[in-house]
């Protein structure tokens, strides 16, 4: 094949198949990028069987054909070519030329034979929303998704379709993120998916972030896609029942504590100078009635700040896990936070009043 | 002890004393900052006994006094803390409570008995110059250390007094780099000292870079002391004799050699895409009347690139390892640079007419 196009589309096209391509794999294809002419232009694909990521590019086509290259590589050449016109070429032995102004590579190719091509998922059922809300509802929650795989359907997000409402879960057994939003249509079907962590992660590093560009998301038997103007995203789904939340979630509470979010935040910020990675050490929260005292004991040494709040119902002591906490404060933007709480035993809910979020931390016990 | 000073001046001091901390250690009072109260200020000092700093920062001292505290720690906790005034504190427990706002951190200190006060070291043999050309001085050699410890002379620089010239060198056995530059006052008295590189790494990143401010460099027997106003670092010297670099020294070339900069370092950056980290491949020069071919041949791919250059003398070709190219490369502003060559076996020398920079990089062979 040969063909010739502009560095940066490649460079931009490269770098989303390769959000595809696994950093570690005993597969080499799946170490690559599959290139093919398409049209008027190049449809690039990356694909590790769970996650997989094809790209449309603009591109004068000179000879059709296709061919895999070994992805990092690739990446790595045409991130550092001049900033001209690129030419790339393959020859019967899959040997690849790069040129581009003074300069040429050559790597080895692959014929691509044994590429795993994209599989073709029903489009019936979809929902649409700017790639803004996407991309913020993915970073709101991601954080509290399970890190290790004991419970699969733990290092999931829960996507959840109801009439015009989405709403987003994570959980890891120790907090809850949650988001809801209002979705423009009404979707035909009430849903209700697994997304794997690490396809959303790689989603929200594809996405713009910007509310003028959307995003469509189609719901099949096995798979979700995405697909965005140029690309489509394709994962599995993981297999499985998702938790029924809404048997955990209870709008009742003894105690109400409004608090200044900033300040929260930095005094959380500094009480974990005590509390190293991996360290169980909680951070106790003492309420009296204007004030909270928040407080850190470790034989690294201890910490006390206290806060101005507003306390409704009655105050008492309760310690959590000043991590979890850190988390859910990082993504709200709010002037203020409040608390909704019962006892010292029983969890804490974050949430604004219309529920557009709710973010729950499970207690721990403490000793003083 | 107790004092109070603002927030600003304490991390900014903090993290100067820091710098001669050393990461790992398994002596105690080596991991701490040396805190004294000083006539109208303090004095924080830390000392890995090869490199000590200590420096001066202005506070309301309440009870004089000093101690010892975790270095690591201390600049943590200062870091985070608001911006405004700090109060900090010791008992006779030498337990250190730090306030600041309503935030209150509690750390346990050490009497500081065993921490070992910086050298007392003549001040007879100086010279001066601003932190800027210091610091530039050092920057320009220092990646051509041996970061290997058989050959202790080799991981420290020269520095070499002579009249009002100081000359600068670094060597590893595959390259040399040397600097030199006009000194405004005439020294006394000939030098030549090795200092260690990693006190010299220290040392830049300490240093403003700016014109007007001044560094003082005192030579003393087994010592080097760096001044600048408020802080004054001290450093063992590598003892022994530094290589006499002048016979090395040729100016003697059949064949001159000038390129473009940006174009040549460009190029050899692209070539590296080919050479893996600690890999032995060469980046070949060929050279013909007006262009330079540079290539590069390895087991991941081949590159080649052509570059319009100046030849004067005969042309041949010659193998380099191309990071060394690059690290000589970088740290040169000029538009073109000049190489001086002898033939495919001798060293070749990248200077400017006046020498104020010449760096030699040996030859590698290579097949084809």
């Amino acid at each position: 094949m040969k063909f010739t196009a502009a560095k940066t589309n490649l460079v931009s096209s490269v770098s989303i198949a390769l959000r595809a391509v696994p950093a570690h794999t005993t597969m080499n294809i799946l170490q690559c990028i599959f290139i093919e002419s398409s049209g008027a232009g190049l449809k690039l694909t990356g694909n590790d069987t769970e996650l997989g990521i094809e790209t449309y590019m603009p591109a004068t086509i000179e000879i059709p054909g296709k061919i895999a290259v070994d992805a990092k590589m690739l990446s790595e050449i045409v991130r550092k070519l001049p900033d001209e016109i690129v030419t790339f070429s393959s020859d019967e032995n899959y040997m690849i030329t790069i040129s581009c102004g003074k300069a040429t590579f050559m790597i080895p190719g692959k014929s691509g034979e044994d590429f795993t091509e994209l599989p073709v998922v029903e489009r019936d059922d979809s929902i649409t929303m700017t790639q803004f809300t996407l991309k913020s509802l993915i970073l709101q929650t991601i954080f509290s998704i399970a890190q290790k795989d004991n419970n699969k359907i733990m290092t999931g997000e829960c996507f959840e379709v109801n009439g015009s409402l989405l709403r987003v879960i994570a959980l890891d057994g120790h907090r809850i993120s949650m988001r809801r939003v209002a979705l423009k249509e009404e979707a035909s079907v009430p849903k209700r998916v697994i997304i794997p962590g690490k396809t959303l992660l790689e989603i929200s590093r594809i996405l713009s972030g910007e509310i003028d560009d959307i995003v469509t998301i189609f719901f099949a038997r096995n798979h979700v896609v995405f697909e965005i103007p140029g690309t489509r995203i394709v994962s599995r789904l993981i297999d499985g029942e998702y938790f029924n939340i809404d048997q955990m979630i209870s709008t009742d509470y003894q105690t109400k504590l409004i608090i200044p979010k900033a300040a929260l935040q930095g005094c959380i910020e500094r009480s974990l100078l005590f509390v190293r990675e991996n360290d169980k050490k909680p951070i106790i929260f003492d309420m009296a009635e204007t004030e909270l005292r928040l407080s850190v004991q470790s034989p690294l040494g201890s910490f006390d700040e206290t806060l101005d709040v507003t306390l409704e119902g009655k105050g008492f002591s309760i310690g959590f896990n000043p991590r979890f906490m850190l988390d859910a404060l990082k993504v709200l933007d709010d002037e203020t936070v409040t608390l909704y709480l019962v006892n010292s035993k029983a969890p804490c809910f974050i949430r604004d009043e219309d529920e557009t979020y709710t973010y729950i931390v499970l207690p721990v016990n403490f000793v003083r």
